[in-house]
């Protein structure tokens, strides 16, 4: 009924259009209930089935085992980047990070107020425009925390680093986007607003046997264990925020899970890649090709006075949201899981007529 | 489209016909954007207005200065327990506490952490079926804290009690009911889901002086000066609760603001009370009529043999979610804002023909 725009928001970010449809559905009558999804009690067996889908989901699609919990909490990543230490890091502890842009230096911030921060790598001093490679992790440390995708800076890990502490990472904005190596994370958490649902909740994935050894007194709601105990169901979670994430991840499987989302997003990225690699007025902003975000594409114009005018091309496509991060200038097209092949052509069909 | 039921669950909890009408279509096209409001950037023009005007609506319905921020924040009212301590309390100061049942007592073990708790007057007596009256306040304390309606046990205070201190309220189950004493208070919090939207969202309404006086580090995100600064939007706020609720509040103003609801509510629960004071086979819980929340009405078989049989009676009538907590047992009818008249007319015509 309405004209559909190519929505290369970086977050929140596009969703499936059938998701959006039943979502749509949902929120005028659930299920035959004769009640909207926003009013129905999070008691309710009828979403009490709808979080234990989602849970089941998530183990899944990513190959958790019960050595974890999967947790929908709310507060955003930014919560977790202070919440994950106080429930993993002691006064007297040291915990790792590597520093790869905005997201990662405020959860080395919020962590400094829990105990020891040793920062291993960062790439700083090229306006984080790479990831660290080679990293020397020293042993001993309560883990190492890094930014699996910079949302911002257009950077990613293509590999996770050797280490014999457990990563923490902060997958906000690629979660369910390639297969993970499971055995090597103590802690996965993610803003549901870029990969995985709307804005609202908050997926973490905790290894149990982590928890419970910090000697601080931690607030009810601040534990990981409250919501283990009580399946995300302590008090009441954001329900329709939850429902839309489980609707899109049954996108993703039936897609052919992550595996066949890998293989679509390196498909897409390496059509919008290739075009700014071959086109003459644009540039990739990010130093090597291993250091490429296939989620955030970041790039710029050749000739600054190109700026205004592409966005306002890429506008008159119906390609929305490609302007830069202020921090980093130029353009960024995020082609997150759920974004369509043909709406990063229509991208670069603009690229090549400018 | 479908057979609406009369919803008398506690929360999350009935929302406005129009309301979820509008939301629905937002889900699918967000003002004509060309992409629901479930996929736009939180600082995108269309969003950032319905923040605004969220935020103008709550100052606009309770009367709300500028001595006071309005926030949007996450968590729950569960959250604020701890949060509100927190920022309020240092370690040598004391805080008042009046117990009315399990919010208040959640509260009371979350403030412990954080200084000095008076528990000023309880009715655990009478397993929370009054709301203590001419309670002594001592002075220097640094708030007074109440559960304003407590959902569960069907209470409400009538009045505010008087005190030096601010009195720092729960109102979570009762925001937007009634017209209130804003010189009383300094900070008011509500989880949405039950008299403002959906789940997802959390209002806090705090008076900005007595904020920046606590001698711990907060987190960022526990900071309400953070969030003050960032007008909600530090990080990604919940986008589609936040409108919902903000479309509730302009549904309650287009009804006559607060004032008509308080009508309105007053109106409903004497309908209510009437016939359960009235009818031989139903009685009320509450033992003092001036304790009666207009909110959430508990009441209970004469004869538990009656219980069941009358709950199958309220279902077979379209009634649903009348079943009460289950620490107090018999049933709850919650008749918030968006109750119409005429379904609390439906469950008096069950109890009637019972
Ligand atoms: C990598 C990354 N981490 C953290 C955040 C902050 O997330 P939130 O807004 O959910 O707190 C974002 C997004 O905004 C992000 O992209
Ligand atoms: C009075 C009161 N306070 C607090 C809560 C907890 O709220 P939330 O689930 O938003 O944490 C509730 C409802 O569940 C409530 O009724
Ligand atoms: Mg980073
Ligand atoms: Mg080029
Ligand atoms: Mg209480
Ligand atoms: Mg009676």
């Amino acid at each position: 009924p309405y004209m559909k725009k190519h929505n290369f928001f970086a977050g929140p970010a596009i969703l499936p259009a059938p998701v959006l449809e039943q979502a749509a559905a949902a929120v005028s009558d659930f299920e035959g209930m004769g009640l909207s999804i926003l009013e129905i009690s999070h008691r309710s067996p009828q979403f009490v089935a709808v979080l234990n889908e989602a849970e089941a989901l998530v183990r899944e699609l990513l190959g958790v085992s019960d050595d974890f919990a999967v947790l929908f909490l709310t507060g955003g990543a930014s919560s977790q980047f202070f919440v994950s230490a106080m429930n993993l890091l002691n006064e007297d502890q040291t915990a790792g990070y590597i520093d790869t842009g905005a997201w990662s230096a405020k959860a080395i911030k919020e962590a400094k107020n829990f105990g020891g921060v040793n920062v291993l790598a960062s790439s700083k001093d090229g306006n984080y425009n790479y990831i660290p490679e080679n990293i020397e992790i020293p042993s001993g440390l309560q883990y190492v925390h890094l930014t699996a995708n910079n949302t911002i800076f257009g950077t990613q890990f293509a590999e996770f680093p050797e280490t014999d502490a457990p990563l923490v990472a902060d997958m906000s904005s690629e979660i369910f986007s390639r297969r993970l190596p499971m055995e090597k994370f103590g802690l996965i958490y993610a803003g549901a607003q870029k990969n995985m649902g709307p804005a609202g909740v908050t997926l973490a994935i905790v290894r149990k046997d982590l928890l419970g050894k910090v000697k601080r007194t931690l607030p009810t709601m601040l534990d990981y264990r409250t919501h283990i105990a009580k399946q995300s169901s302590f008090n009441t979670p954001p329900v329709f925020p939850i429902y839309v994430s489980m609707l899109t991840m049954r996108w993703v499987k039936a897609q052919g899970g992550v595996e066949a989302m890998e293989k679509h997003n390196a498909d897409k990225a390496q059509l919008l890649y290739d075009e700014i690699d071959r086109n003459p007025k644009f540039r990739g902003t990010v130093a090597n090709k291993a250091s490429r975000s296939l989620m955030n594409v970041t790039f710029e114009p050749v000739d600054e006075a190109d700026a205004q005018p592409f966005l306002d091309a890429c506008e008159a496509a119906g390609c929305v949201g490609v302007k830069g991060h202020r921090s980093v200038g130029g353009f960024r097209a995020s082609i997150y899981n759920s974004m369509p092949k043909s709406s990063v052509q229509a991208l670069v069909d603009v690229m090549k007529s400018f």
